[in-house]
């Protein structure tokens, strides 16, 4: 029984996203991947303790017969990856439980594992249903993924919140220090939407399997989600716990804003963080003063050295003076896309609101000041 | 006192370097770089315990007077290289024992360090000569650099052996599961030399600042060497201990020999290296068999895979069978620069002789056979 591979090129990207989904146990059946194939469909399944992916795809190979074995993702991913030029043949040893990768003259022989034991996973066909685009779901995801927090010990930060009013889905990331939230909005009216915490892992493999999706359909029901497209299904468990609200960390009153081109800003915070290395430090004081030039001066002081950068303002109203992380200010800003950004100061102690110019304002970050 | 950076790139290059030399112990004097300038010449100065660097240059900058500065050599470079555009100005303060880079209206202000406890460097000017092509010494050092032992159990190993018949400089190293030699002709004749053994930061370094120099003089007393180029000076410790005698590990008699196109095994090694990870071995089977088609099989197995690939050979000479660790022998080939290679075999346990295919044969590698 043998598999033709008519696409090498699309059948590795398929198999790649199976292969980051898998396990990286490697004494797991969740270690390998599921590979099926009938005709020129083909089937390839990858999971882990809490997410499963299958991906359809048809004309990318041909089988001769109904064909279906489970093998190490990642070493035959890279085999795959690597192979000599020519046309490629999967070839299932049914008596040595094995699978030959031929080429030419060339042949690489892999055992393969019991697929009879691969977990069969159940997918979501009920519980609240949602209509998004895909690649906007995706850039939405890639924007807040940043503020995500790193740190184990409040687990539900380091998900997406996902919240619905019906019309949009909010995605929101936090790590207590910086925040960011973007919009998305619903192809079909829907209900609302509460405590749905997409984990770490899911967000990254999501962001890469509906880049380029027009329509998906997003089921969750309990702890779970199931992410459907014309040729892919993907579920997850979700986070248990309940996340913040942030509703009212979001400042309404400003003392001081100001536009800032965006990239400006991030070159000079690149600049304080270099500036600022030989005491592992990352704050850096930032004055917007509205002298005859209105101007922004980060000020940042080491032991052995100190500097000044100086960025002209071109809207300022107010002023202030206040300390603030260049790191997270610089992930705010490379979050969003605008040419230019506005900063809002709602007090030297409150969060800073950071929002881009333009008329569909669906983004925002904060960023809380360092005393 | 200020210097004025007239050409910010060439300036960059030059810190670079003389950064790379300098100590990475923070806490030593030695982690400095120290600048000088008068008029329109430059120079700046790098070192640690074994080397001294000190390039020369000029039109790079202008001084109003004859100014002097050390300045922590990491922390200078990184802030130099990630500047703000504009012209660029360096400003020294003397009463603050700091140096200010100004750029427009941002200044970056570093403390200086005790630059007249800076330690002066003994140059060589006596001992035995060599004039040599500088980029061709670079060349050869590239080429057997990666057969370097990376195990201090054996120091000497860590080293190049350059040894000298008058004519020639040969460049040797060898961690004694693998050698690669080179023999870069003199610009002069000169006298013999031997156990002159450059340590590993050395090879490092002159492969980058001889790149692109034409002609440079060595010296060479005791234990330290000094290399001369129009615009650098560069001085370093050797390794001391015997370098092994390695002549009579060189083969003279075979039992098979075959012409291989390089890239091409340069590939199946690759694959045959995948092939062999879930066991974590690097050593394939290697059958030159001359058959109706002459060929080589490379043949691998771990516990849950196996392979062969097939190369086809154009001009073999006897049959043989030989383990080979591909590793090895990929960065053996990898160090040859010629479309074909001659491979030749004295026995099963004997060193693989590896030579480019050209004739100027002024190159081969050993790899030794894996039981």
């Amino acid at each position: 029984m043998s598999i033709k591979i008519n696409h090498l090129k699309g059948f590795l990207q398929v198999l790649e996203r199976a292969k980051a989904v898998a396990s990286d146990k490697n004494d797991d059946i969740k270690s390998g991947v599921l590979i099926q194939a009938k005709g020129t469909s083909l089937s390839i399944r990858g999971m882990d303790e809490n997410i499963s992916l299958e991906i359809q795809s048809n004309e990318l190979t041909g089988a001769t017969k109904e064909t279906s074995f489970l093998v190490p993702a990642s070493f035959f991913q890279e085999l795959m990856k690597n192979l000599p030029k020519g046309d490629v043949k999967l070839v299932k040893k049914e008596s040595k439980n094995e699978v030959n990768i031929v080429v030419g003259k060339s042949q690489f022989n892999i055992a393969t594992m019991n697929g009879e034991d691969y977990p069969v996973v159940d997918v979501l066909q009920e519980g609240n249903s949602f209509k998004i685009d895909g690649t906007l779901f995706s850039e939405g995801l890639s924007a807040v993924k940043h503020a995500t927090s790193e740190n184990e010990t409040r687990p539900i930060l380091t998900g997406v919140h996902i919240v619905s009013n019906g019309q949009y889905l909010t995605l929101i990331a936090t790590d207590s220090h910086r925040l960011a939230a973007k919009a998305v909005p619903l192809l079909q009216e829907a209900t609302e939407l509460k405590n749905t915490v997409l984990p770490k892992k899911s967000i990254d493999e999501l962001i890469q399997i509906l880049s380029n999706v027009k329509e998906c359909e997003m089921i969750i029901h309990e702890n779970r989600m199931t992410i459907k497209t014309d040729n892919l299904t993907f579920t997850t468990r979700l986070l248990e716990g309940s996340y913040p609200d942030i509703t009212k960390l979001i400042p309404n009153d400003f003392e001081c804003q100001s536009k800032v081109n965006r990239e400006e800003l991030i070159r000079a915070c690149d600049r304080a963080k270099i500036s600022l290395k030989p005491d592992k430090k990352k704050v850096a004081k930032f004055h917007f003063k509205n002298s005859e030039l209105p101007a922004l001066d980060l000020i940042f002081t080491t032991s052995i050295s100190s500097g000044k950068e100086e960025l002209f303002l071109a809207d300022l109203e107010g002023e202030i003076t206040i300390n603030l992380d260049v790191v997270y200010l610089k992930d705010s800003l490379q979050s969003l896309t605008t040419r230019d950004v506005l900063i809002q100061f709602a007090g030297v102690m409150k969060p800073v609101l950071i929002k881009p110019v333009s008329e569909d304002a669906a983004q925002f970050a904060l960023v809380l000041p360092v005393r």
